[in-house]
């Protein structure tokens, strides 16, 4: 139904938007990640691809990863910090970030602030692929 | 190529990402709208969705429309109200908005701020439908 929701400080303590179902993220599998909520805002079955909100708790982040499909990011909340391959920048509220594929990407929310971002991808996707030790110590820079 | 984009006042005086083209927007036949711009973010081969930005400058209003594809839209920025059939709500930043198919609807930035919107679509969808005489009447409550 037609429906307008506020996105809104949750019973859980993170904001959200009401009557969207929240789910804590959690990927098969060992991929490294923390304090990190989702909600899926927008899927239809007439549609391939997904609108989806997350939100990374202060001092948490993401999975290193990266992947065949392209990814759309805009910032919704906070700040924090976004890894895009060797190269690691500052994101805040409705900054755009782009990832091409194969391109290893992590977000990080600062330490005093939560992150909060919605995220566009196809519903049929690849699995995200985790760094082997090489590659990891690679994007650290050793 | 992977990037973050900083939403930020552009020299034509309106918010949007630099980078990111922007258009006047414009429907073809005689859709009334007033002042609104449109930006997309997001358009991959690989998707049949794409993710715009429209901003409707104060005092401003999207086309009364429907169509039968569906609608996810968020307002990023700003302050103003959406019509959903006979019904009329107040929106602001990070309000989440669902527009069933065939639902009338239109937006109106406040007299006093910009209206700043995410929109979510298929790439391939019907083309907007527009009142009749007797719709309008309808939707006035007359």
């Amino acid at each position: 139904m037609s429906a307008v929701r506020r996105f809104t400080l949750l019973a859980s303590g993170e904001y959200g938007w009401e009557a969207v179902e929240r789910l804590r993220y959690k990927e098969e599998g060992s991929a490294p990640f923390r304090d990190i909520t989702r909600q899926v805002l927008f899927a239809q079955p007439d549609q391939d691809c997904e609108l989806r909100y997350f939100e990374i708790a202060p001092g948490g982040h993401s999975t290193l990863e990266r992947h065949e499909h392209t990814h759309a990011v805009l910032i919704l909340r906070g700040r924090g910090r976004v890894r895009l391959d060797a190269d690691e920048q500052p994101v805040a509220e409705r900054d755009l970030v782009t990832i091409d594929p194969l391109t290893w990407h992590q977000f990080r929310a600062d330490a005093d602030s939560a992150l909060g971002f919605l995220c566009l991808v196809r519903k049929t996707r690849d699995r995200p692929q985790l760094p082997s030790e090489h590659d990891a110590a690679r994007l650290r820079g050793c």
